[in-house]
């Protein structure tokens, strides 16, 4: 009998034991009882997961999302769980399932994507969505073993490579793990549990504001959503993270002569487009790193005594990162994580000309500049855009939106194009929220003092249509590790991290009520 | 009989009258006698002007090249001129003539090069050597007419359309031109003439070093060089031009991490080297468009008064050419050719990430700009570079010549990869010299008061070569109409040029002895 035909019975057992389930066991459960689920049952977890990993899922790929979303759709049903598909013509639908637990207080949603960062299949080991294992991490020159049999004792730091292996269909394994040990020794959780699978993240989650629109009936109940995405700490170390960085930008194009012109004929007079821009870009910060637009600061939301008190739990890694990334020294007097607190002004790209052997002896007609902008908790977006323009006009440029015409290039000395981009809020959620202590107190509870409280991300995530749109506090809880190579060829999930999954979300379905 | 059987016979009656000549005008000689020749001889001078330009000549392509070579000799050879063929192994050969008039007591020499610059056909009306003629410019809508016949008027705005047409092979069929014209008459120059042309200009002159150092012997006679080359005046009034600037420059590059970072994760503590490049272009010119770099103007050679006089005669195109270029404003508050006076920094190039829709949420791991630099009289190129990099160091910057590895990286905050350029230094030629002064009021004569003295063009030739290494007085003598789309697709000459040419050196070589 394969592991998969008993396991596929066993379900089918669970599944009627779940719905005869008396509802008595309301209080805070053992969470070796997932310990044990995953020694027992570590072979099935993996086969199941790769059978996941095995369907593409790029999200332009509408066929093959469909498949994804109803192969998750039937791993629910088969556990009990009431689901539905919410579609939306022509997009990837989202998989929404209900745990409803009669004694509950509180419902809490689970938010996982299923859908991954397109692949170029010449940088991976092996295609991406046939799933290996290997003995340890490739770069630490892992080799490939076979996946386990039933009841073989499985070593944590090997790891599965495959697309969405760390980012993000982990998590959709750990709910499906925790529930089966659940059910297996006949616990009921403690909450509702709300279960929302996007299928277009990593394509920029365009309508997920639009679904969460439509649906809000399905959502209002929902006290707290955690967001099981992104890595834990570098540290390896186990983290909740309370918000996220809001990002947006624009791009500014600097102008000399209509056409690019002879360096010596012109040089010396004629104005050099990549000369100015330099100088405008150099005005916008200061020698220490710090932004100098006037009011780019003002609007920051302060943390409060008990986030700035937890964040002394969060590892120095400064002095290993900046060795890591050959660095002797960074923006600013404090920490990553104390200017995180911040927003950020960064040169993603400039052109003007060419370098190199390609370079001629031209002063270009123009160059152009990619500013990106991350924001926290307070910033808007557009506001944000609108002190980088005034900061502008006041280094004398006259800002326009196209490439200037004559008249326009006649009439002003410095001219600015600006295109703005159209960005997102950042998003925080209070540590003092009460559900969120639920949730700190019960994961410090698996993991030990080791956990960490991060108060945002320096990345950007649309938390903000949760927090700000939805108005309900929202957390990340991260799973996989750091060296996931999420969004990246060869990405992998290591398995201490696939069953610290499993415990984090049994732990926190099987909590204390309130 | 066509205009070049007749015209063939002609030249071969007219070497052996030249060589009969009695050495006895040497008056100074009245110029119509080369208008009547135009007049007489246009289509034959057109037809020659056509057969030349036909032979195809990047300098690279040797086969053509030597063709090139080939047909210029035959032609000096046949007008009675001393010819010998320079030549280096895998080089385009140097054509080298002389022309002795027995009671001549200076020697000048001619410089034209032959080769031109390689060409995009996609870009071409026509193929760029099939010469083809045009009632007026294309640019202003240009119909294709025949070329002329033997005894047809020549509508001086007419044009023909080739490679070289402009840049340089015009000045040769001037000399041919001048030289018929003289011998028909009888007339003997004033002056023993050089004639070299070269083969590699426009591939960056590489051996006319080695050329003119093993071949001093044949050169050490003469009294000044004519370098026939490049346009006349924007105004289309004819010039006389004393120097060039010379160039250098250098490539930078600095450093943030060591691989390109999410800019969320690190966006306000990591480095961003598009900032620190441009913080450090900013720091190299002030506000009015001036160079801060200690030292960068104190080796200019200053004017002397007649020189700064004869400047008041250049027309003042600034407000016509600001119009043309879409320019509100200029690099300090001086005059274009006031500017050219004094050396320059442009920034040709500058590159770092992404822009436009390739544009991503990175810090990039470095940013480089490649940094022109023009140079006048009194500077030295490598003194020019040590000046922009103890600057650097002034900013902070630690110099290196590689890509930092990890230690240097760790051990400096701001570190910059410095390439340095090989140039060349400027070159002028004093408005005082006196045989500078005889073609000047000869020119003066032919032109009136119209013609220009221009202490320097802004563009580079290595004309140091000859003032610096050969110690000899050389004036640039241009021909060409500006807007002869040098270098570019559709190169052209106005006829009106064509016969301006002949003109000149005609009058170069009788004026009066000295």
């Amino acid at each position: 009998m394969t592991a998969f035909f008993y396991l596929t019975i066993m379900k089918s057992i669970l599944t009627v034991c779940s719905l005869l389930l008396v509802a008595s066991a309301a209080a805070q459960t053992d969470v070796t009882l997932f310990d044990r689920h995953i020694d027992a049952q570590g072979a099935y977890i993996v086969e199941e997961f790769v059978s996941l990993l095995k369907i593409p899922n790029v999200a332009y790929d509408l066929p093959n999302i469909n498949k994804n979303a109803q192969y998750i759709m039937g791993e629910l049903t088969d556990r009990g769980i009431s689901t539905q598909l919410l579609e939306h013509p022509g997009t990837p639908p989202i998989v929404y399932g209900y745990l409803e637990s009669k004694k509950a207080t509180r419902t809490l949603a689970f938010y996982v994507h299923y859908d991954g960062q397109p692949v170029d299949k010449t940088r991976w080991k092996h295609d991406p969505w046939t799933p290996k294992m290997y003995d340890k991490s490739l770069a630490d020159g892992g080799v490939e073993i076979p996946f386990p049999k039933e009841g073989e004792k499985i070593d944590p730091v090997s790891r599965i490579y495959a697309r969405s292996a760390g980012d993000d269909k982990g998590p959709i394994i750990g709910i499906l793990a925790a529930i089966d040990a659940m059910q297996a020794e006949g616990i009921e959780p403690t909450s509702n549990f709300v279960f929302f699978f996007e299928g277009q993240e990593e394509a920029g989650s365009e309508h997920l504001r639009s679904y969460l629109e439509d649906h809000s009936k399905l959502l209002e109940a929902i006290d707290l959503w955690m967001f099981c995405d992104g890595p834990i700490h570098q540290s390896r170390k186990p983290q909740l993270v309370f918000g996220v960085r809001g990002v947006t930008g624009f791009e500014v194009t600097t102008y000399g002569s209509n056409r690019s012109l002879h360096s010596g004929h012109y040089g010396n007079w004629a104005p050099v487009p990549g000369q100015m821009l330099s100088s405008l870009i150099a005005s916008m910060k200061d020698e220490n790193g710090n932004v100098s637009i006037e009011g780019f600061y003002d609007d920051v939301d302060p943390l409060s005594t008990y986030e700035i008190e937890s964040m002394a739990n969060i590892p120095q890694i400064d002095a290993q990162l900046k060795k890591e990334l050959g660095l002797n020294d960074t923006e600013g007097s404090e920490t990553l994580y104390e200017r995180l607190l911040y927003p950020s002004l960064t040169i993603k790209g400039i052109n003007s000309g060419k370098v190199g052997t390609k370079a001629r002896n031209v002063i270009p007609a123009s160059a152009t500049a990619s500013i990106g902008i991350r924001l926290v908790k307070g910033n808007d977006p557009d506001k944000m855009i609108d002190l980088a323009e005034k900061h502008m006009v006041k280094q004398g440029y006259h800002i326009v939106r196209e490439d200037p015409d004559e008249a326009t290039r006649l009439a002003y000395p410095k001219i600015a194009k600006v295109v703005r981009g159209h960005g997102y809020p950042a998003a925080r959620t209070s540590m003092n929220n009460p559900h969120a202590q639920h949730i700190v107190s019960r994961v410090q509870e698996v993991v030990g003092e080791d956990l960490i409280l991060l108060p945002t991300l320096g990345g950007s995530l649309p938390l903000y249509l949760f927090t700000d749109v939805l108005k309900k506090p929202a957390l990340v809880v991260p799973i996989a590790n750091h060296d996931n190579n999420q969004h990246a060829a060869n990405e992998n999930i290591r398995i201490e991290n696939l069953w610290y999954g499993i415990k984090l979300i049994g732990a926190i379905m099987t909590m204390a009520p309130e």
